[in-house]
């Protein structure tokens, strides 16, 4: 393992985060938030320390860097940045246990928006903009932001940085340059956030819940700056709710094809096909099943509409109490927190790209099965899918399956509901956010014991990285030297 | 498709089964009961049209017969079986819906043991034999008992036959001739049962009793002929019905190997390995969360002992509301629903085997990602696993989730519970009979609506049948002329 490379990126990462506080300290601090202050300086006095004794340790590293060190470099880093990021939290005595300030960060790092905190519109708003800003950051990834804005170098270090935390089976590269690819995300993710904060201004929010929300919708997280979510919200708000989640749940390598003209081949996509033909189907499906439930056919669309937008993409807003809706609603809605957004987006899931492989797949099987003796390829796009992204899909979906039934039996000691522990998994694993019966949209996290919660935030972590970097840290293979 | 060859082979299959309808239309003529007589004179009248009907048209047919075709074959069958065994139901007026017939069929050959009747002490003897029966014949199959005990010749025709019957990732042969492979198996099984019944009659069970408990665990059915299950037994006949579903659960194979002395390769059979580790874990975590819910140590683990080896045997016998045990451990007894027992046994599930296979390859997974360049071979029993057992086993996985939720999905617009909805899915899918909540082991499944009920009893066929024998019958390429 080069323990010296890891250490210096680790340095790197945190510096970043460091760097992205002073935001938060600076509206502390006009807010005249004495203990919020106190806990962004403490905090970054601990973050400057750890950085420069990690920077002098570890000078001079041997540039040669693995996959294996990739993986838990990603796996490391995520940790490191929940585990100082939430020190605000806890010094400014905000929310008072540290188990609580550590489920609450990785909630807002891994785009989850599962919250403790019984009363939002409580806490300081330095502490709710660093709360919304973790969901901005750590939607495109804090690794891309540094390969993409740093000097940092090296083809084979970028590619398994990238790989590890860039979500989706198969990264591809938009320009031959990964680094410049790295930086062209990062610049679309910036632009539509800005985007989405003009079209909330317009709508009349203040601009400091414009951006707040816009954080939350950019990275699909979903920690709101009031206690019911978006539900007091104007329907126009709402509305360029739903369209900016279902927006920043798109691949964004389609906004890079599409900026570059090559408007085929977005259209033609089969993935983003897919993505759009089940949130219609949802919606209508939702709909249908609760019409009467609202004044008017326009409200029902609506609820229903933000509701998918905010589940597929797995942001986890609500305008209203979906835990009230009738059984059918809820379940396409739990079948869509496993589907997901769609692959090199912001959002979380098993994502549609994997779902579309899976199901093909399964046909290819199926055909094979039937004519044994004829080879069957799967295509996707038009091209032959490589039988190692198959192999890592399948993998990948056995994995999920494991997660879940492991996650699940250990938080059902508390003792709640099968539903209520089924719902709080596939919504920390998926980074949905809220989930049904005591975890629901107008309830949260708090009533879990410390136990429960410090494995929700590890399946929080295990679903953002997908899986494999949080999964290595685990296994001897990892540790043995070679 | 060779459709002649095909129909010749259903109309075997309703004879065996007419045959097999005897007994239960002696015991009613015996009791006197004039309705069971007539629902089953008519039934096999029906029948007898059927066969000879079947037999004319489908004289002379050739003998070519792919694996396409023996799919289809026993998807057919098993479904033919299900629509015939339950007219006596329905003709004797005993379960008035001819869907809730279907469903108790379909649950009766898939030793499912999920019922829809309220109060099985109210059904008459005959009827509660036939019902007990089906698990019995289900259990090993009844295409197996074709091959093993009648003429029906053609290796490859065998062959594709109890790949398709057979439960597990890989059918394996006892012997080179595969027809003598399935009259040792169905030998083992006719001894086990026999053995079974004596040991039960050793407990003061009335005949009748025995053998109809006997039929529903040595099918790990899970059909008893009391309303409260096994509950109003002895502790002496609990015990045994523990230990015989456990057995019953084990890949048949393994009583062969036994049989010729091969002692080691028993004994060193990683899924049997698993398999007990699973009972004996789970067992002890379920006896230690239940500790108090009843007077002594003993009773406690003869409660959690019976539990756990009916749910992971997917038995379905119940000794005591466990809906009433607490979370923790109706969790473990769901992953033990999922979990299921050895390949080659009769009970259903994902199988221990595939379980073990999907873990491996998650582990062959991993240590490649950590070494891109080394080759990772999958070991199972000190042999290597081939890459299209792993392909058929992960696509096996897909298509289970895809199947589990689509249909908590349809079942869902009934309007129950998720968790009533969830472990409904799961104890029909694999088998198992009751489920939790609405569906627990002190109600059963006539709540639902008859498009439930159809969505259910096709889950259960597909899960008897692993799935792929019923997905081809919808698929296109199935019944494409080549």
């Amino acid at each position: 393992m080069n323990y010296k490379m890891m250490g210096r990126f680790i340095a790197q990462i945190l510096a970043i985060e460091g760097v992205f506080m002073l935001p938060a300290l600076s509206i502390s601090l006009c807010c005249g938030d004495g203990m919020a202050v106190k806990g962004f300086l403490i905090t970054l006095a601990i973050l400057f320390g750890i950085v420069v004794v990690l920077s002098l340790l570890c000078r001079g590293a041997p540039s040669a860097f693995r996959a294996r060190e990739g993986l838990v470099c990603v796996g490391i880093s995520w940790i490191a940045l929940s585990l100082v990021g939430c020190l605000p939290f806890y010094l400014s005595r905000e929310i008072p246990a540290f188990v609580d300030c550590f489920f609450e960060m990785v909630s807002g790092f891994t785009t989850t928006g599962a919250s403790i905190v019984p009363s939002v519109e409580d806490l300081s708003k330095g502490i709710l903009y660093w709360r919304s800003f973790s969901h901005w950051l750590g939607g495109m990834g804090v690794l891309v932001f540094l390969l993409a804005f740093t000097g940092e170098k090296g083809q084979g270090f970028t590619m398994h940085l990238l790989r590890a935390e860039s979500p989706g089976p198969n990264v591809g590269k938009l320009v031959p340059k990964m680094r410049k690819t790295a930086a062209i995300l990062y610049l679309l993710y910036i632009a539509l956030t800005v985007l989405n904060i003009v079209f909330l201004l317009m709508g009349g929010m203040s601009v400091f819940e414009a951006v707040c929300t816009a954080f939350g919708t950019a990275g699909t997280g979903g920690f709101g700056v009031k206690n019911d979510s978006l539900a007091g919200y104007s329907s126009y708000l709402q509305n360029v709710t739903t369209v900016f989640m279902i927006l920043f749940g798109v691949n964004f390598s389609c906004y890079y094809l599409l900026l570059i003209r090559q408007w085929k081949s977005v259209f033609r996509d089969e993935e983003l096909r897919l993505y759009f033909g089940i949130i219609l189907g949802s919606t209508l499906l939702i709909t249908l099943n609760i019409r009467g439930l609202y004044g008017s056919l326009g409200e029902t669309i609506r609820h229903a509409a933000f509701q998918v937008g905010s589940i597929i993409t797995t942001t986890g807003f609500a305008t209203t109490d979906f835990d009230l809706w009738p059984s059918f609603s809820k379940t396409i809605l739990l079948c869509l927190m496993v589907v997901g957004a769609c692959a090199g987006s912001t959002g979380g899931g098993l994502k549609v790209a994997r779902v579309l492989l899976l199901f093909k797949g399964l046909r290819r099987n199926i055909r094979q099965m039937l004519q044994p003796r004829k080879v069957e390829l799967v295509r996707n796009n038009g091209q032959t899918v490589d039988q190692k992204i198959l192999d890592n899909t399948n993998a990948y979906l056995a994995a999920y399956v494991i997660i879940i039934f492991a996650v699940f039996a250990i938080i059902s000691l508390d003792g709640f509901s099968a539903g209520t522990n089924f719902s709080a998994v596939l919504c920390t694993f998926n980074n949905i956010g809220p989930g049904l019966e005591a975890v629901g949209p107008t309830c949260n996290f708090s009533l879990f014991s410390p136990l429960s919660k410090l494995v929700l935030s590890w399946a929080m972590l295990a679903g953002r990285l997908e899986i494999f970097p949080i999964l290595v840290l685990f296994s001897k293979s990892t540790w043995k030297q070679r």
